[in-house]
């Protein structure tokens, strides 16, 4: 079979362009309350000539912030049911739709998620995700197994961690808020300190179109806590995203001006 | 917030042009060795000046067969680890870009399934779904809990299920090839004779940008029998998919020179 694809020149293309300042940054941000905090803040509005194909309820909310083109994309609302598009299926949607309309130098997924005590995880808390996977695919056939985890590595940010004090921790993504004894298994395999409904997702398609990804999360609630994470996840999460764009704004600021590798 | 897509307009569009004869299909298949029978069987030809962006493994398949322009698309191996890219992030990207790419009158999803014997299901029986929905997808939050099932109709074809004497049940998608305890209650609610791993996620998309749909499915495996799913899944693969092909082949025949309200 002939070959898909060249991927050594893309690298090329990406390492023949170390030392541009970021420029052009996708924000995907799954629920309308963790992103509006973020469009009030730069003051981004909303794209009313979409990038997007009719029909599709995605929105996008752009704006210039000292030197970068700020893109924050929201998936919108479920045209029939009226909430949220969450999870992986429209996150791998818009982040596909982002680059081809849009061709980031950066995609930053930011969003809420819930993290587990035992790693060290509080409410309120902000993570930076070394890393992403999956926890609901599994395929115990060999090498369809690792296929499901779907392991990928965030953009390295050494620096940035280190400006903003930013906790870093693994990242676990399913399409449940809840989660089954079988979640938990591969949460604890994949040793991961947030479980969110979308970053992995991301993570894959920005790997497949080689734009480099990293991921903002802030924790409503605990899942190896006492309450239960639907009800602790409402009460928390208009409080957390304020956390949230806190901290998406100072990375937002940190990385103004420079390029991928200093981050 | 203004009103995104414009949903009668295109409802009217497609109610406009019913008794125009299909002419391009869109044939999804998740993996190669249920993609090639049928590629074989109707001499279609590997597209190498892809539609699709570099650096994606989707791989697209075209011919003309009587009066339809024919498009099979097989989401590839993953680049890194050399599987097909099975499951339902895969699914709704390649649908998504071959509806952009190709404007297709009508997608099948096509391929192997598992089935249960309370429900009928036999290995070797071939399916025409229903309806599609997904079954690990918990989201316990009022209306949430709705989107994350995501049941949606295929297109009605009386005519076809009459004239092929084709079984019909409700199709139920999930990232996992196994079942666990939380996956099986869902499935029951979904009321699923057969259970895939791309079907919901073709629905989705499909019903996102107004394409019809139609979902073909072959038992490998009896999901609620004695053998490992992982086990009679490989075991049967091969012979299934030649029923599979026979079935596809059968249906596109009945779709040629006939319009979407004839089906």
């Amino acid at each position: 079979m002939a070959s898909h694809g060249n991927k050594s020149e893309e690298e090329a293309a990406i390492s023949e362009a170390p030392n541009t300042p970021i420029s052009t940054i996708v924000i995907i941000i799954a629920m309308q309350t963790e992103a509006l905090p973020v469009v009030n803040r730069f003051q981004l509005t909303e794209d009313l000539d979409s990038v997007f194909p009719k029909g599709v309820p995605w929105v996008r909310y752009r704006g210039v912030y000292k030197d970068l083109n700020i893109n924050l994309i929201w998936p919108g609302k479920d045209s029939t049911l009226g909430v949220d598009s969450v999870g992986t299926i429209s996150a791998s949607l818009v982040t596909y739709a982002s680059i081809q309309a849009l061709k980031p130098d950066l995609i930053i997924n930011a969003g809420t998620a819930g993290g587990f005590k035992a790693k060290g995880a509080v409410v309120g808390d902000v993570f930076l995700a070394a890393d992403c996977a999956f926890h609901d695919r599994r395929i115990p056939i060999p090498v369809f197994d690792m296929y499901g985890v779907g392991l990928r590595q965030a953009h390295s940010t050494p620096n940035l961690v280190k400006e903003l004090n930013l906790k870093v921790g693994k990242l676990s993504t399913g399409d449940s808020l809840d989660m089954s004894p079988h979640d938990e298994s591969s949460i604890t395999a994949n040793d991961a300190t947030v479980k969110d409904m979308e970053g992995a997702a991301v993570a894959y398609v920005a790997d497949l179109l080689k734009v480099p990804a990293i991921f903002v999360k802030a924790v409503t609630d605990i899942v190896d806590g006492e309450k239960p994470t639907a009800e602790e996840f409402l009460q928390n999460l208009a409080a957390v995203t304020a956390a949230l764009d806190n901290t998406v704004t100072q990375v937002i600021d940190f990385i103004n001006g420079k390029c991928l590798s200093e981050l």
